[in-house]
């Protein structure tokens, strides 16, 4: 008994004790196919991302070590992968090229403080249980956001593919020729050899390995080696040519070999205030993506996340990237769906991937200098480009345009204005939109079917109306933000309708009035009154009357009254 | 035909033509008293204000002449007396006083551009038609407030009163002769006689002159002249015994003789952005106490406020008291009460108090100069004093207690972070309630009141429920905000009664489900259906079925259905 409670309160704080309880042998076969698959999209993945930020390769693979295991520890998902990812990696790189930032010329130390403040950020948040604050970013912010964020890093990478040089020249005809030579053939065709490897495996190899009878297993496992095959042809390329010296191809250049050192050199550095909002920013989006993704892989495995415990596993994992000399971590789309779709079923997947992602820069990190960058912007461009989904922006506009709207400005406002200031745009957007709306409460007019118990908008279905009796439903609580809509529309009902004797207020789905909305319900009532018509209410929901009976409200009703249903304000009020 | 369109067209942006088409010799005879007896109250109060925000005294009575000929053109109440105010009079004392604003020794030119910059921001508010968002500050905020701000007029003019001046000492007990000799006695004489006057004539006289007998008009003439007679009798014992000389009792000092000068010298000075945020405040204030205190008045009279042309007359208003060399303005809540309740009909009677202030400053101004401060400090406080409202705190906690907890939050915010921080932090305070609020919606299992078709919360009523069948019905639009809480709440409800094999959401009190409810709906279905239950929707209005029709979703919900009635519902879910 003594020891399963202990276990109990430690799956608590240690998730992980939970499915370790039920681990079988079978289990662990299927996570060591899927730890391998995922380690092996991990290596360039982690370089890539580091270069995508404007970082030395390791923070990247590093970043993949110590925080996976973390996370493997406090998580509450079992399929998420966590490590360095792009639209993270997109948001360090735009910190470091402010001015304030980049005068100081210290990126690896300024990224270890976004590390640690990202962390730190996060436990404040679990802390305060702010862990429901994803809630009020709104998917289609977060879309926008995204598709935002990708199409700057395909316009970050595309001249990395490309050897395209950066020349002087302006925009005239003249200059075509500047603009041809500024492309370097060599990097040109390993960056287009890379992505033609990408997509034969991404797209060509799973199906035909389908078609001709192979199991998912065999057929993910062999598409997820694209990208270390195209990193492995492209670097032997590079090294057995020498087009880094030769052709001038951009290479990764020198990997500190071994297991990253722990330190905590960073946390002398003067600039934590400086980079305190960009980490926060990051923080953020890292705690929304993470949880988004895990969503996906619970909702199709039937498990449940806790959103807290999910901020202190990132948060501990960001403060192990920073000790461990990492960048910034989250929960990555494409590395968790690999893991997911690799058979993983358990965390146990992870640490296998990170054990093998630290034998790599124990024994490969001579290898990984001859990586030409063209071939990891090949791997970003394949990764990321699902995640611009400019035609979802339609989608949601048909269906809410307000939504629609909140999710073009935020994409634009990240191409516009930048990451921060774009999903800072949208998040804003939203809950003005949101406030407009609820200022603008639906109201009807409603009527009684005949011969029935039910009331309906006259607009809409054919009700009895009565001369002397105004039925008007008012469809969202009445507060400060919509009572003067509410007063004005009743006032113009009034108009259109002179011969009215008894107003009934519906309270159906009222379910609260705050102080402001009832110091007006008292004027209204007034007004009525002065104007020899009454004012009811009817089918009020329990706690509203419970709140209303703490006032003299409903004594100043008189004659007006309550009542508990529709059909009895009508035979009343008519009789 | 033709001078009746003119005409209405011209009332459309001058209200003032309304009234005057009917307008007769009897209202002008009522009009002509209150103007007398408004006059009467404004020039005292005019340069009390003044004082109050640390200015020279004619800066409140010109803003008293030409700010309210403008609202009496363009204004749509009838009442409502535009002029100096004690709640902008603080907050310019306020923003005077920053280090910033007094280091440029110019508090007179950065008064005249705080009404510029008001008139401009309240003129930018109405052409975006942004009248509505006075909707946007609760009743309890602006309470909570103004309660706060008048609580620091008390606190500074205190001491005018009392005649009492700063000293070296601390609190130590070899203090206590320092503190009796701090106090100036002829000041505080003049002080207490200030205030016995006032408040005899506040609240002993009308009191004995209704018992009396006398008519409401004449019981209002003459208890409005307290301040009048307080101002005219301390003026004369000051300048008989020349108290300014002998016991340098405070006075108003020099007033310039004749009609303020009409000049656009303010608008070169160098410092209008770093005002800009303190009149956006000022602006704001003006406009909502403004609106308010007009709305008392319509009420009582049964007029309309129009709120977007009061912003433009607003506008017009301030920015004529920059160019006459007046302080910001506003709709003056005791002004109005005495222009109102000494039986004014229409804004002819402000035409008329204005213009008596014209001939003051013309023909009295060498008098003004002896008026004692202590005496203005008494009218300040008389008048300022029923503002402070306590009590009204706890009255709001009880029926609402965030709203309690919003207004205390003000008031306390107004006292110890200041005015303009007060106001922010009770608007962002109400705002973050109101998030909480709708992220937490009322949600309700209901069954059936047997033998009726009225299906009511199992926990208010006596039900009929049924073990296959959860009834859930969602008292609120579903958004992004209240998605997850709806979410969790299902899931523990499905918890408690496993059995369930339909699950029905109720949606009479949902007008709105937005596409992020949209994306966790389409899971939920998705997740009910693998386990084998189905998911139905009844009682959803016009709008929301129209929104839901133009996605998949009420196709995915199959063998889940869509339900008029929640009673159709039932009887074949059951059958």
């Amino acid at each position: 008994m003594t020891t399963a409670t202990t276990l109990s309160r430690l799956s608590h704080s240690l998730p992980m004790i939970a499915w370790l309880k039920t681990y079988t042998r079978q289990d662990f076969n299927s996570d060591l196919f899927a730890g391998l698959i995922t380690a092996i999209l991990l290596v360039p993945q982690g370089i890539a991302y580091a270069i995508l930020a404007g970082l030395p390769p390791q923070l990247g693979l590093y970043a993949s070590i110590l925080p996976p295991i973390m996370y493997v520890l406090l998580g509450t998902s079992r399929a998420l992968s966590v490590g360095p990812v792009s639209i993270a990696a997109i948001m360090i790189a735009s910190v470091l090229q402010t001015p304030a930032i980049s005068a100081l010329g210290e990126p690896v130390q300024s990224t270890l403080i976004l590390s640690a403040e990202s962390g730190l950020i996060m436990m404040v948040m679990a802390m305060l249980r702010m862990g429901g604050l994803v809630n009020f970013i709104s998917h289609p912010v977060l879309t926008g956001f995204t598709s935002g964020a990708s199409l700057l890093i395909i316009v970050n990478q595309l001249p990395q593919l490309l050897g395209f040089k950066s020349i002087g020249c302006g925009v005239e005809i003249a200059c075509y020729q500047d603009y041809l030579l500024a492309f370097d053939f060599t990097t040109l065709m390993l960056g287009v050899g890379a992505l033609t490897v990408l997509l034969v495996f991404a797209k060509l190899l799973p199906k035909w390995l389908k078609n001709s009878g192979f199991t998912l297993p065999v057929v993910t496992a062999i598409s997820k080696c694209g990208p270390l095959l195209t990193v492995l042809l492209s670097t032997l390329a590079v090294a057995y040519w020498g087009l880094m010296v030769s052709h001038k191809v951009a290479v990764v250049g020198a990997v500190p070999t071994g297991l990253p050192q722990l330190s905590l050199d960073f946390v002398a550095q003067g600039h934590w205030r400086l980079l305190l909002p960009s980490a926060a920013f990051i923080a953020l989006i890292a705690y929304v993506e993470s949880v988004a993704i895990a969503k996906v892989t619970a909702n199709l495995n039937a498990e449940k996340i806790v959103p807290n415990q999910e901020l202190i596993a990132l948060a501990v994992a960001n403060l192990a990237s920073a000790v461990s000399g990492g960048m910034p971590v989250a929960g990555g789309f494409s590395r968790t769906m690999v893991n997911f779709s690799a058979g993983a079923r358990s965390q146990m997947a992870m640490l296998i991937a990170a054990g093998l992602l630290a034998l790599a820069v124990l024994f490969c990190s001579e290898w990984f200098s001859f990586i030409p960058k063209a071939a990891l912007a090949a791997i970003i461009l394949v990764a990321i480009t699902p995640l611009v989904r400019l035609g979802n922006i339609i989608e949601t506009w048909r269906y809410d345009q307000g939504d629609g709207v909140a999710e073009l400005v935020t994409l634009l406002g990240v191409l516009v204005f930048g990451i921060e200031e774009g999903i800072s745009l949208g998040i804003i957007l939203t809950f003005v939109s949101y406030l407009r709306k609820t200022s603008h409460p639906h109201i009807a007019v409603v009527g009684r079917i005949p011969n029935t118990e039910q009331f309906r908008n006259i607009k809409r279905h054919q009700v009895e109306t009565w001369r002397h009796l105004l039925l008007l439903r008012v469809d969202e609580s009445i507060t400060f933000t919509n009572i003067n809509y509410i007063e004005d529309y009743l006032a113009a009902e009034l108009k259109r309708q002179p011969d009215t004797r008894h107003v009934v207020l519906i309270f159906t789905s009222v379910s609260d009035i705050d102080t402001t909305a009832l110091e007006a319900l008292e004027n209204i009532n007034h007004e009525l009154q002065r104007a020899g018509k009454t004012l009811n209410i009817s089918e009020a929901k329990g706690p509203v009357l419970d709140k209303l009976k703490k006032t003299d409200f409903l004594a100043h009703l008189s004659p007006g009254k309550v009542f508990f249903r529709n059909v009895d304000a009508v035979n009343e009020l008519l009789g």
